[in-house]
């Protein structure tokens, strides 16, 4: 490896103080919950930029506004009046896998489990938009957080845009609850925007507004962060879709310090759920010898178009040390790859999982 | 500092793999989350030694046995037909401010965030040992969990034991609820042990039996970890109740990366909560010059005497940098140091905190 890393990451696999203050707020989502199709509150993966903001349901609104023909203004109640949807909805944070990278680039410093799938119920946004009324001129749409912050030297609230296209997609929901119950202050409370398979960015929580824009949006969030940055630091192509991942629950028990694995040998069900923004996932293979070899994994149901999808395989473990692979392809052609293609800000890592385990005599 | 750090610690700030690993599915309480007297679940501090098992609650069995008269085996029906008690209690991990310290033991990194406030629900120990019958030559009661790892070498299931007179105290509780439902999988579920004004530890999660015992238990959790060892290893004393502490809700807004606070200028209500395991928080003093100089907040009514007391002091912030610093003092006469004693495994660093803000003109 290079000793000189490119600006705004590092050669070393030590962690900076302020990596650290980051992975000690946000948190990724325990493998062992993979076992569990829909992840509990608490347990699903949390990024957030800022700070998680106080607010007063009863004077929230949603406003709609910008290119269209009737601005909205819309309380909770308003929002819950309208037709209630529920969806199974994977997320999976943009930076997933940054920490594996090399150059590491500094930022929240993810391993592997930065995902999560919650039961999001809300109401559908094209609906409202429609009765908003688009205008002509109208090109993106732009998602804007109640959540402040500094970032980049900015002082902005967290706002992404969608091309008009997708945020009209068919299920993309303005959800006001997770699993059943309100949505967490840390998930969005009152209301946030689900997008189903794109990454985590999208999914603005504290949502406040959306306004239709007759130009695309030239903000922090689109427009310096969220792109594939190559080595010179040109910003590249924006980060849109979910790669295809794979994860697995890892098998026996950890040792506390490494999290490595220790298993008894005999039969072992290796089990995970695999993901793709871009189609069905059509095949899972595992391998436990480091990738050296593959064997497919059986698929289960999916559970919908929009969430993972669960597998299974036995395996024989036998005495000795393994390296425990799983790798996802999806219905448009893509394969996880054994190194994914590096970028600045290290996004869209989906390079295989390597879980080491000890079988021990 | 002495660049030769004592075996497990490292001099460096920088972080290791092994403590990302933990710091990667462990995580903190959002200090904005301090602003709630009861911590939402999601937001509670959580440390898991080794995997959150998958208990199932119909066949889950609560075993008393050991050194009692007659033992019992309570299905969580039993438990819950008992008298169901709830309890608001300040949960610290041992661990807590562990990376603050040079040199650092190599752990699991907490800043200062390891804490949580939650109101507990179930029923209490004593009665329960009272009905088993407490035999004379009992001394101490063991809380084995049912989640099993390796640790220091040792394949082992979480367990602690507690003195007698500590397992027997009044507000010991068996929890099956947390914050009005019931315990996340995460906290423990189906049953978790709650020792008002104790470290973290000794709240045993998937709480499966209580053993009372005729010596003193020497198993890992309280003869080898724990402890306050020395710079040459020796294991000196337990660690028991929480040092007193205050932390602050970050004043303004964050800085994405750096986490470092942006104020405007004007008046701020600073506000805080502060705990501790020997006594009621009876002073908090804040500091905006770090440290210099000290001026009394007002406190909150208390909440119970076993959880923590808001605090609060107007500031008229004004513009440039400054070092935000809050300090407890309980009735017992403990008051956070400048630095606290430094200890081989980390435990206990309640030194005061310091959160750096700019005023902006």
């Amino acid at each position: 490896m290079d000793p000189v890393a490119p600006s705004g990451t590092v050669a070393s696999d030590l962690i900076t103080p302020e990596e650290l203050r980051l992975a000690a707020r946000n948190h990724g989502c325990p493998l062992e919950a993979l076992r569990e199709p829909i992840t509990p509150a608490g347990l699903h993966y949390l990024l957030i930029h800022y700070d998680i903001p106080a607010v007063d349901s009863e004077t929230f609104r949603l406003e709609i506004a910008g290119e269209v023909a009737r601005p909205l203004s819309l309380t909770l109640d308003d929002l819950r009046a309208r037709p209630r949807v529920t969806l199974p909805v994977t997320f999976e944070c943009a930076g997933n896998g940054r920490a594996l990278l090399a150059p590491r680039p500094v930022s929240q410093p993810w391993l592997t489990e930065a995902v999560g799938t919650a039961e999001w119920g809300g109401t559908l946004l094209r609906p409202l938009l429609e009765e908003a009324g688009v205008g002509d001129r109208a090109v993106e749409a732009l998602f804007t957080g109640l959540d402040r912050g500094v970032e980049g030297g900015t002082h902005q609230a967290y706002e992404r845009s969608l091309p008009l296209a997708e945020a009209l997609g068919q299920d993309v929901l303005l959800a006001y609850e997770m699993n059943g119950g309100p949505l967490p202050a840390q998930h969005g409370f009152p209301l946030r925007l689900v997008v189903p398979g794109w990454y985590g960015m999208t999914n603005v929580k504290w949502l406040g507004s959306v306004t239709l824009l007759d130009e695309p949006f030239g903000g922090y969030q689109n427009a310096v962060a969220y792109r594939r940055y190559d080595v010179a630091g040109e910003p590249g192509e924006p980060v849109t879709r979910m790669m295809p991942r794979s994860l697995m629950v890892p098998p026996g028990v950890p040792d506390f310090m490494s999290r490595e694995r220790v298993l008894e040998p005999g039969p072992v069900e290796l089990r995970g759920r695999a993901w793709s923004g871009w189609g069905e996932v059509e095949r899972v293979e595992v391998s436990v010898d480091g990738g050296a070899t593959f064997a497919d994994a059986v698929l289960e149901e999916p559970l919908s178009a929009t969430a993972w999808r669960g597998w299974r395989l036995d395996w024989d473990a036998v005495t000795g040390s393994h390296e425990l692979c799983s790798r996802a392809t999806d219905s448009a052609g893509n394969t996880q790859p054994t190194a994914a293609p590096w970028n600045l800000k290290g996004y869209a890592n989906n390079a295989v999982e390597r879980i080491p385990a000890t079988v021990d005599a």
